[in-house]
């Protein structure tokens, strides 16, 4: 069975591509040695993609930031979205320019992620995930299915974040001016399933903050908090 | 790079506009002027565009309900899905038939709205965040990346939800009969980050509701609630 | 309007098929009568689906598992997904191999299920949920929008689980070994919208969980509990 893909003639493909049918490759971008594009995926101009990569079908890669009249934030200029090797992308994701993806990083289906992002080596982002704009992911993190970054968080390495965790950065809610302050979560913190962060707040390494709680205020370092406040229990 | 678009003989499409590639405009749809629409787009039968409007990839827009003999409301005919000007749509979005949508409104990435819903205009659908049917939002109304507005809701002008917040409509989950019935949320009100609303409930106009808190009874207007299940706390 | 579809030579189409624009049939790929297949649609190698069967735009049908150096489960050869008949499936949606959908069953759009699943007749799955491996989900189920239902689960008939319910399947978060174990959910139980259930929790047949519970221990039959953590309520 041909490819029916677009190929812009400036892009530049590896070795031993596989490119999916109807998928569109745009100008300028450069793909290395056995990348494997899925049906439909779209290459935006200047896409940077490592070696041994996949990409899903249906995918987005490389989009621009859209704006209209009501959004604060105006787009600027930004660097071309740049994937690391052995990175895996699922179908149906949309990933903006001004994003670094570090090597052997895995993002599933539906996942989203805005500009200004970098995540690093190894690192999984679980289906249907968002991350937000201007957040910092380290290596080896697990973002379960789900999960909502905010924009401007910082997330250390070997962090776990459970399925459907939320977060905010936001503390007044557009009532009142307020500089944007996503969590930090410090290294090895594990946050459980559909747990919600209040703005600004830090999670100390290795706490660990329960299913469901609903994190108020700083965790300190190896805390376990759970509830709604949440707050410390004893650690076994 | 030529487009690869399929443009159905009936469409008609204004000045300037750009249409990706292989992108599907379908019989009688009506595009305004410099409409930019991405590749793989699908615009489906009968659906009214304003001018100076963006449609991101992968998106669906116009889609006819489907049904099957589980789903308890059967889809009757509806109007074309009906897009204003200055509106801005994101990637991998899917519109049904029976919206309309005004001036000036964006809609993130992965967004879905069903049939039967009204927007106003300058209002922000955040990404992934999907909207039931028989549904009413206001003007400059913000709904954030991934919450889930009910069916039969009614968002007044103004309003502010954070992230993740969801809401139901149907009181006994489907074990008794109950007219479905989703929240209304006054003028200027504002719910936190994975708040979760029960079936009826009204927040009064400027109320708000703390990230996390669980409502299960009316908030009145200028109150402020907060855990699970909310209780008013003292305004500062 | 002529389809612009691919279909490959080995792939067999019953009567009465409507195939969309740039829709992609792969090799081995087995389809009943009357089928409809939306634009863009791709359906992969060696999937099976009945008659009367409709998919929709942008879908993504029979996906072999991906996986990375990072993620533990490796995937193993799988059976084809098996789509029964009077089965609807929306747009965007992701579909892996392995998995079994009975007959009459409808899945909403960007819904998206991972392999080793298997779903009774009649059951609807709402938009943007998604069902993790090693699943198995009865007939006349409600599952509805934006649920995420976890790995290694048991969803008996007739449950019905209210929109974003969150589960989870790992106690310790990868701090420690654990054996994976997703709820039980026993037959005509309901769940509330955005409550959330914690590893191995059991919620006995015809139970209630209110509107944001925490679950935290198993729930006895026709029992309701609410709050955080949930605790039980006289039923009325």
């Amino acid at each position: 069975m041909m490819t029916n893909a677009v190929i812009h003639p400036s892009a530049s493909l590896g070795y031993q591509c596989e490119i999916g049918h109807f998928a569109v490759i745009h100008e300028g971008v450069v793909i290395g040695d056995r990348v494997v594009i899925g049906d439909h995926a779209v290459i935006l101009p200047g896409t940077v993609i490592g070696s041994d990569v996949q990409i899903g079908a249906q995918s987005v890669i490389g989009k621009v930031p859209q704006t209209n009249r009501r959004i604060k934030r105006k787009p600027t200029p930004l660097p071309p979205l740049t994937i690391g090797s052995h990175v895996t992308i699922g179908a149906c994701v949309v990933l903006y320019r001004g994003i670094e993806i570090g090597d052997g990083t895995f993002l599933g289906d539906h996942v989203s992620i805005r500009e200004k992002v970098q995540i690093g080596a190894d690192s999984v982002i679980g289906r249907a995930a968002v991350i937000e704009l201007n957040t910092v992911i380290g290596s080896r993190v697990v973002v379960q299915t789900g999960v909502y970054v905010t924009g401007d968080s910082t997330i250390e390495d070997d962090v776990f974040i459970g399925p459907r965790v939320s977060m905010s950065n936001d503390k007044y809610m557009g009532t009142r001016p307020f500089t944007y302050a996503g969590p930090i979560i410090r290294q090895g913190a594990a946050i459980g399933n559909n747990a919600t962060l209040l703005p600004g707040i830090e999670i100390g390494a290795k706490a660990i903050v329960g299913g469901g709680a609903v994190v108020t205020k700083n965790v300190p370092a190896g805390t376990v908090v759970v509830g709604n406040p949440a707050a410390p229990i004893p650690t076994k």
